[in-house]
């Protein structure tokens, strides 16, 4: 083997940021690895694209099959996002022996069974690590660094787009709608940010992240997902008054003696001691639990070109090592598979505690009225807190509850929403976390 | 090949560790790499250390070099410390064709162009994950997922046990003596604790992540170290005051137009909204600033049985998956070598802010003869504070100067220290970080 023949497909922002670091790094890698790595070839529909990067003419093409049909080239790169396209073209690189490299979390979250089946069958990689995190090494860390111990539990914040909402919302008393915005403005957030801020891209992760660490395949559709679309600035302002931040948390819990993995995706406070409180902006961290190292996070940008780039270039290095040292295959997926699908604990039945913010008419025995029908599905409440205002002769009332299960809390609120009193709807935002 | 066999010399605290996730994850393991590890012998000094361990009598010796001679056994992992027979015995296992997993940090810092140059030659691996960060992917991200990148600072709370007593003596107001008496009752700190406290073991894994992130050998003695043994109570008061808090800090850059590394070890004070400074007890972080991902923090126990264990295991695994997949030494280290030397940036070059603590008699004019005396070396002042009390007649004040050469604040002291106001020993801190 003289090079190391890359194609890549897809020339938009991450693939811009691949191409810039392979021209970069191209001295350092070729004296790291020994042999050059070389992009052989780069394929976008959309020519412009290929305008501002360091390459020459004769290697971009408009067409990905010029891609698949290079016999020299050993790894094909996949960045053109979304899960049909993306899809053809993966399982035609495996199927003409060409290793695989994406940082496609919603085609692996999907598809991740198909994809890793014929990988396994061929005897190749398929490298993920961009399509969790960006560039902080989640993947590598699951599947190597932890791999001998049990991580009994993962809490993470691994949507940039909705900790950047929610925080400029906390510090600058922003509207949602006026956060999002700003988001926009700022490239944090898309024009259809429908996949980040209604959980999805966090259920993706969540899903790839939970299949790996129970060796098993979590299906994306299973992962109980709710995104921060329903929080008010009022939430975020009662939630700091009480201690607590709000975050859209991803979460990977199994407790021993459970046959089901709790995986979910929703908003939730946060202690404001609790480490990930600290995590800001369009920042997104991993707190991974393992019973013998303990807490262990990681912290970083997780999304954007460099960072993404970064995690790409990881992964081409890895595969690179691979084929100079002979191993293919080297990290085995055959268990992320449709044969192995793991179980997943109805929302239903998990238990946590509860924020409950009722809107209330303000008048006598409006509170005692709440905590009897609270009390007879067995949710104990552990703090009150009554807040003037609200206008319209409407207060907020805020319960903190002591642990109760999810089912049961969702059977009192039908009953409460009923009451007369009650002047808009309900907010309930689970809490994850005391202090760290 | 049926089997992966290990031998392990060195059964105390980490050692046993390995044992028992070796036993406990045989299952696990073997499903997952598609063949058992083996634990075919394991030798110590102690019999007595074997008895609490899973383990059958027959594989038990006393003597290493039954490690060495058995011709089954594949790798070899040393846990018995030190830097004489540690490094016999690293250099006997390579010699004898066996690949090498060592918790050793001194060992690596003060003799890895030795051990790496031996494995280059045989084409076999050392694994030496456990030696900086415990449990820590630290190693791993650095060789492997920011490897494309361009690291160009690194700072790190690296030592557990100073963290332990720092965190002690700011929290619960402590004197050094009576936190590092707490740290030794509760097991964070040793009997003898000079490579802790006097900033060593940090120095030794701070010249090693120095050698990786650079590609050359950072040798161990041009590291410069300052260990906490100075830091008073009154420092900690009086940096909190100020909005900081004190952490012995590794500092690893280079700047782009310099040619020697910056590479130190000091007591340092950080802003308290700075990400490290919310680091405390007996827990490490890594911060790395990457060119392309930007910062990446990895936090974790750095120290410890279980975590430090889970550190060996990774490194068992990645051979075990590399003589799996027919790679030998997939992760090549020929750079870390003599004749690669890397220079480093003397410490009187460097630039920083600094808080200076001195005690002086009470009277009119001491702090203008102070800042004359300053500002005749060009440093200049950013904020004055004078404290009452001290007894004595002895107060202090303290100066937080802009930024100044490192050589320029020695040769003001020394003047300064010469005046009769001066009642004790000027304390110098270096200031590290504003905000994040």
């Amino acid at each position: 083997m003289k090079n190391i023949n890359i194609g890549l497909v897809g020339a938009g922002t991450v693939g811009g940021g691949v191409v810039k670091m392979m021209h970069e790094n191209a001295h350092f890698l070729r004296s790291n690895l020994g042999l050059p790595v070389i992009l052989k070839r780069i394929a976008d529909k959309e020519a412009s694209r290929f305008g501002n990067l360091p390459i020459g003419n004769t290697i971009c093409s408009g067409n990905a099959s010029d891609v698949l049909n290079d016999e020299d080239i050993q790894v094909v790169i996949e960045l053109v996002g979304g899960t049909t396209f993306a899809k053809d073209l993966i399982m035609g690189a495996l199927e003409k022996g060409k290793h695989v490299v994406t940082a496609n979390k919603a085609l692996i979250a999907e598809n991740g069974p198909a994809i890793f089946e014929l990988a396994e069958k061929k005897g190749l990689s398929v490298g993920f690590e961009a399509s969790v995190g960006g560039g902080m090494p989640v993947i590598k860390a699951i599947r190597e660094s932890l791999i001998a111990d049990k991580i009994s539990s993962v809490k993470t914040i691994i949507n940039g787009t909705c900790n950047y909402i929610l925080t400029q919302m906390s510090e600058k008393g922003l509207l949602f709608e006026t956060a999002l915005k700003k988001a926009q403005k700022n490239g944090y957030a898309e024009a259809d940010p429908t996949l980040d801020i209604g959980g999805g891209d966090s259920g993706h992760k969540v899903a790839i992240m939970a299949s790996l660490i129970h060796n098993g395949y979590v299906p994306f559709h299973k992962v109980s997902i709710e995104g921060i679309t329903e929080i008010s600035k009022d939430d975020i302002e009662f939630a700091k008054d009480l201690g607590y931040c709000i975050k859209l948390l991803g979460i990977i819990r199994k407790d021993k003696n459970d046959s089901a993995i709790d995986v979910r995706v929703h908003p939730a406070m946060l202690h404001k001691n609790h480490i990930l409180s600290s995590v800001s902006d369009a920042f997104n961290a991993v707190l991974l639990e393992g019973e013998a190292v303990g807490p262990i996070l990681l912290y970083g940008k997780g999304a954007g070109e460099m960072p993404t780039a970064s995690a790409v270039m990881s992964d081409i290095i890895d595969i690179a090592r691979n084929l100079i040292g002979g191993a293919r295959n080297r990290i085995p997926m055959g268990y992320y598979n449709k044969s192995n699908e793991l179980l997943v604990k109805p929302i239903d039945s998990i238990m946590m505690r509860y924020y409950l913010c009722f809107w209330v008419i303000d008048k006598p025995k409006v509170l005692a009225a709440i905590a009897a029908l609270l009390g007879d599905h067995q949710i104990s409440i552990a703090s009150v807190m009554q807040k003037e205002g609200g206008g319209e002769n409407c207060v907020p009332v805020i319960i903190l509850t002591h642990k109760a299960v999810e089912k049961n809390v969702r059977a009192a609120l039908i009953e409460i929403e009923k009451m007369e009193f009650i002047k808009k709807k309900t907010h309930v935002i689970r809490i994850a976390g005391q202090a760290y």
